[in-house]
């Protein structure tokens, strides 16, 4: 195979299918990032296009949606033709109308694409912690889906035929990473307030980070089957504790947007006439655009 | 001891103290709910005077800090000086101040009062998964730290003097529990527009949540520390990535107010000339009011 790009992730992909015993080309952009790799016994290519002609399968790992723009039009400049019959593995980050656009233009030269997301650091490639997910037609995927097992071997996963559905996985990961920072430094900046250490703290939110993605499982069977029955607690009595959480932020005069947010969401759910449900059921307040300003609470 | 209030909580506090070998006197304002409790070895009180006369320490755990004012005032009539050289446990859910009105009244009929919060189901309540956090003088603690320990003998804490600091703990850890539900059902939501499944979703999430639950240690010690070290990512990164996010939630006509709250904080930390730090940087902006509408980005 080949791979375009010697970033730090990219670097990581190509020690990850030589260890598998692939033979590989490489490619970057700036000269002389690939020595330690030819040691190793990557080959080197001294343009992209003589990087992809080597190969099946050609995988892309650069910084942004841009570079990769660039990378394919120096391909389509060198050889309309190029990428007929290969398979292109877009593994660099950007949205899922990035991934279509790309998707499209590969198809115009008849070649396939598979656009994926790697939720790894580059240390992790090849090991047992990393998770790797692709979009893209089916036959594409199966084929190279045996190297591209090299990356990650048990979580080597294919999401649908939408090519956008790779970047989506993304953003929605992401998103929940954040939320758990943002939770987390919250509730820091609350106890800090009142002079207690974040550092003694973190112990027991770690503790509670565990047990709430012991959760999810049965989260995500309430959200597919669309009937969220109240277990320990209904949304009227996460409610009661919300406020409180509102109250205590604003009297120590720590930012309140966060909890705001999240009483707010609750609210619309009340005021839809779903208080005896169980928490999962904002799915529905997320499924939909927030309502105009200065109708936040709905109660 | 005394507990007063056998909702499903109070039945597991008596369940707990029973088997510890302690001697425990109960009463519940509605009769008939000691049945149980009393065949397994607690005295029933017929008046809540009569379990306190009986008892040092005092267990408190009804509905809310209403059900709690109602049931100092009864106390108070039947005999003024009833709690005096007594400790009163609160293991009611309430806020800071509610802790600390609480303390008032409690001293100034000379009994001792702590506030407790705890993080656990009832029937977690005497195992080791339980935890309970303390707030009032450390005396009062110290003198019934034993006997408190049969309700979670591995993590019962005393937080500090100031009365509010459980109820405090109490909303950090909720606030984070519903960020991190928050954050998954918004993925969620995400996912179902684009047709994929919760329950396909869940495993990953639940993955990224543990990951993410192991760096809260790292994050707290910055946050102590007041030094944010970018590791594996600056906020600059994280910030080309939740645009992302933005994007997709529009995109798919799914609520934009999560990704939008996590972009604004980024967003005035990066104005802040805060973009080559690391993610826990954020906790300053958590530290202060937000500013006024129309400033959100601060970009
Ligand atoms: N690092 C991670 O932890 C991680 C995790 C998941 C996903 N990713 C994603 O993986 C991708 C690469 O990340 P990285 O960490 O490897 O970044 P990096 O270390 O900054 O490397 C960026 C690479 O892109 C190349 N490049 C930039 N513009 C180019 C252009 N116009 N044409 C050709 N090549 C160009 C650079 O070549 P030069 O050497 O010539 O500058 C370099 O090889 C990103 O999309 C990132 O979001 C990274
Ligand atoms: N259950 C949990 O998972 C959990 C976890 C952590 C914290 N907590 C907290 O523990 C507390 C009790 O919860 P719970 O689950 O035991 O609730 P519960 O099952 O609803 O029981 C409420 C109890 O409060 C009593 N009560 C209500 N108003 C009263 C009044 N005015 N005077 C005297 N007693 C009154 C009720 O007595 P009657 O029988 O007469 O109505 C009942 O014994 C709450 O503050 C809750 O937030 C619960």
């Amino acid at each position: 195979m080949a791979v375009l790009g010697l970033g730090l992730m990219g670097r990581a992909l190509v020690g990850a299918f030589l260890r598998a015993g692939h033979p590989t080309t490489v490619w970057n952009r700036t000269p002389g990032k690939a020595a330690e790799l030819t040691d190793a016994g990557a080959r080197p290519a001294a343009t992209p296009e003589e990087a992809v002609a080597a190969a099946e399968l050609v995988v892309v790992c650069v910084s942004d949606h841009t570079a990769v723009r660039e990378l394919l039009d120096r391909l389509d400049a060198a050889d309309r033709d190029l990428l007929a019959g290969r398979v292109l593995v877009n593994l660099t980050s950007g949205t899922a109308a990035q991934a279509r656009e790309n998707a499209a233009r590969v198809a115009a030269t008849g070649g396939g694409y598979l656009d994926g997301a790697i939720f790894a650091v580059p240390p992790a490639i090849g090991t047992p912690e990393a998770v790797v997910v692709y979009a893209g037609a089916p036959a594409d995927f199966e084929r190279h889906a045996p190297a591209l097992r090299a990356l990650a071997a048990d979580a080597t996963t294919h999401l649908g035929e939408d090519h956008g559905l790779a970047a989506l996985h993304d953003s929605a990961v992401l998103g929940l990473m954040w939320s758990i920072l943002n939770g987390f430094l919250h509730g820091a900046a609350l106890l800090g307030a009142a002079g207690l250490d974040a550092t003694a703290y973190a112990p027991l939110a770690a503790r509670t980070t565990v047990t709430v993605a012991g959760w999810l499982a049965d989260q995500a069977g309430q959200v597919d089957a669309g009937t969220y029955p109240a277990g320990d607690a209904t949304l009227e009595t996460h409610i009661a504790t919300m406020d409180h959480l509102v109250e205590e932020s604003a009297a120590l005069g720590v930012s309140t947007e966060l909890p705001d947010l999240i009483r707010a969401l609750a609210g619309r759910a009340l005021a839809a006439g779903q208080g005896g449900a169980g928490y999962a059921v904002l799915v529905e307040q997320f499924r939909r655009p927030a309502p105009a300003a200065g109708h936040g609470a709905g109660e």
